[in-house]
């Protein structure tokens, strides 16, 4: 059983609003392991509507369609519906009741338009709608089944799970397959690098499937194994995760949906310690990250973004000579911003950027995306030289990513050496 | 001239990544006139890609392709444009030269899937690729046009930017229809009461569209006006936006791709004033955004983030007592924190949050969402309350922005009645 997933929507069509919806349902055909073979979208259009619903009755068995069941004059898909299947609409009892209550629950009156709503294609069947008035529409013609949706994502969202996945699994029957996935993260290796340590695949995945996706803040390995056998699938998975983890695990932060900030927020957590930031070239990117996590207020005391050397020089205490000397992007300033915050704030461990984040700011022996990250806690101080980009915000974004690193490397005592 | 889009990866057909892509090349076509008929999503798939390139072509003239481009195996994208178009690769000095030449800035060695990158289909032209190593392809046959560009999403983005978007237009030459838009980007003001302050449409646009473009940091307005006389049509659109103007003005902050941190940055700028910042509840938010403007070093004095009341205290000279009876999220703390700020690092402006951003430590007379912002320059002292939802990252960006946006008042003194 193959799926295609059909968006109608001008605004998705037109980049306004992201296309959360195809995401949605493939994540869910995912799970219930049906291979989703294309997703388009089309605008508000009869003629494309019935032109895409054509292309995809060819080419798949479930075709899911999301988006123009509203009640206004651009929104079509109840039409093309009824062209395709040359059937007509017949008021549904059912829709009429359940818009009704929705009304008295809302204390509105119906209106009109809403009643037209619980008119439905005669050949379909109703998805009820628990969040609102458009009813969804199951069909099944010539052994392929239709799903139309709304595109209110939270209706839609709703019948999914009430309806269509167990509708689907039960059409699934007996001739289920397993499969099984997994995420692995990994930051501060580029994707090439990571593809040759791996070395041979076939060897490594023995008939296992890796993807790699890379993204600005590292490389995403999802390993994904597909049997008969539920116990099976799950060893092999752990298997291949753990011939991955042989050759490639140091820069494995993570699985899954892990945030780096969070993983380093759960390892301060559990060691009891504090950690303040000294951001200059990042300018509170840090700070921002570790506070998006929830209950960061736990492990994080405090940051001061120098952006200016009178700040590194007045509340960090760095020494003067060496900022007049070295100047603020060098490797002893990233040390001493990270020992002050560390020492002025009272805090376990001090994390420091200073760096040229470009477009203007570089000098001939200090280029754009030279970047100087320093580390102090109670055992060590340390910096690391770091080379990035050209690009300002990506260099800002890998700089915190390496910052962050730096520190789960340090707390786990995972070296840096090749 | 008509596009169709197709984005290539089994990570957006599975739902694990959003069609951002998509999205953002729709939006870019839009802003030069070249409709978009349906955009598709296909997986790592030969045989997919070529069956969607057929479709494709058979029904637009620009085709824009995503994804699939990367070093590794399941990249596939390339083969299936040789095999599309039955050419060769061969090998592109030029791309090799970048290869080079990004690896040596980055002090890495150029492996073998590197250079094997370089290689490209003999009847496509290459796409420079600013901040990668897979170069973008250009190629024409019999009238299409077909664009094949990197999924990362800053390397496509550069490319559409430098090369796409100025070759379309260049094709499209002398347009028989005019087209001319605007967008007006307001804050702090809900979607429903600008459109009530607007009033009647039809008086307003006299002809001219308007879409309401809601997101978190506010409501984009885009006024599009068509006609034949390029006059004509500049003076209509100057005079619906003065109209609007009129009548929303002081919540518009920017046009176009203004950014709220960018149009205070130029106004402290004009100004020759500082600001610094104090942050709890944004954790660096506020510093992170104004850093990400170039140049913010001649504005931007520091910031501090008093995640711990001790923070406050220590950094800023918050008053103990006042911390002990009104808690830190009060409006005397907010303004304490802002004239903390602005008097020890010397700036002309000090600019302050502390809030609940959740989803715990809310108390029973300070709920999730309850924010104040202090705001402190040489002729006053004041601070604000806000009142902001239940999503921890909805809540840290929506304090930044009315951060922002205090400050770019004040500065033009805007008054916040109403």
């Amino acid at each position: 059983m193959k799926a295609y997933i059909i968006t109608i929507g001008d605004e998705i069509l037109l980049g306004n609003t992201l296309n959360t919806n195809a995401a949605f349902i493939g994540e869910q055909l995912f799970e219930i392991n049906i291979p989703i073979v294309k997703t388009s979208v089309v605008g508000d259009n009869n003629t494309a509507i019935l032109n895409e619903l054509k292309i995809a009755s060819d080419s798949a068995d479930v075709i899911l369609i999301t988006g123009g069941l509203g009640p206004t004059h651009d929104d079509v898909t109840r039409k093309s519906i009824v062209d395709f299947f040359k059937t007509e609409l017949v008021e549904s009892q059912e829709v009429l009741n359940d818009i009704k209550a929705l009304f008295e629950k809302r204390k509105r009156e119906v209106t009109a338009v809403n009643v037209d709503q619980a008119k439905v294609p005669k050949i379909a069947k109703v998805i009820r709608n628990q969040y609102g008035t458009a009813p969804g529409l199951w069909i099944e013609k010539e052994k392929k089944i239709f799903i139309v949706m709304p595109g209110v994502p939270y209706e839609m969202e709703g019948m999914i799970e009430s309806t269509v996945v167990p509708k689907l699994k039960e059409k699934l029957g007996e001739e289920e397959i397993i499969l099984k996935k997994k995420m692995l993260l990994t930051t501060g290796i580029p994707e090439s690098t990571l593809f040759e340590r791996l070395g041979n695949l076939d060897d490594l995945l023995q008939g296992a499937k890796l993807a790699f996706l890379p993204n600005q803040f590292g490389v995403k390995l999802r390993v994904a194994v597909e049997g008969s056998d539920e116990k099976e699938v799950k060893d092999k998975l752990m298997e291949v995760e753990q011939r991955i983890r042989s050759k490639v695990g140091r820069f494995i932060y993570g699985t899954g949906e892990d945030q780096l900030e969070a993983v380093v927020g759960r390892l301060l957590l559990e060691r009891e310690m504090k950690i303040a930031t000294a951001e200059s070239c990042t300018g509170g990117l840090i700070g921002n990250m570790l506070t998006n996590v929830s209950g960061s207020s736990k492990y994080f005391e405090r940051g001061v973004i120098c952006y200016s050397n009178a700040a590194k020089v007045e509340i960090l205490k760095v020494d003067e000579d060496t900022l007049a000397k070295q100047g603020a992007v060098s490797m002893d300033v990233a040390m001493q911003m990270a020992e002050g915050v560390k020492s002025t704030s009272g805090s376990d461990i001090g994390i420091a950027t200073t760096g040229i984040m470009g477009p203007t700011g570089a000098t001939p022996d200090k280029p754009i995306g030279l970047v100087f990250i320093g580390f102090c806690d109670e055992k060590v101080c340390t910096a690391k030289k770091y080379r990035f980009g050209e690009d300002r915000l990506l260099n800002k974004q890998r700089t915190a990513q390496a910052a962050l690193e730096f520190v789960r490397r340090q707390l786990l005592g995972i070296s840096f050496d090749d």
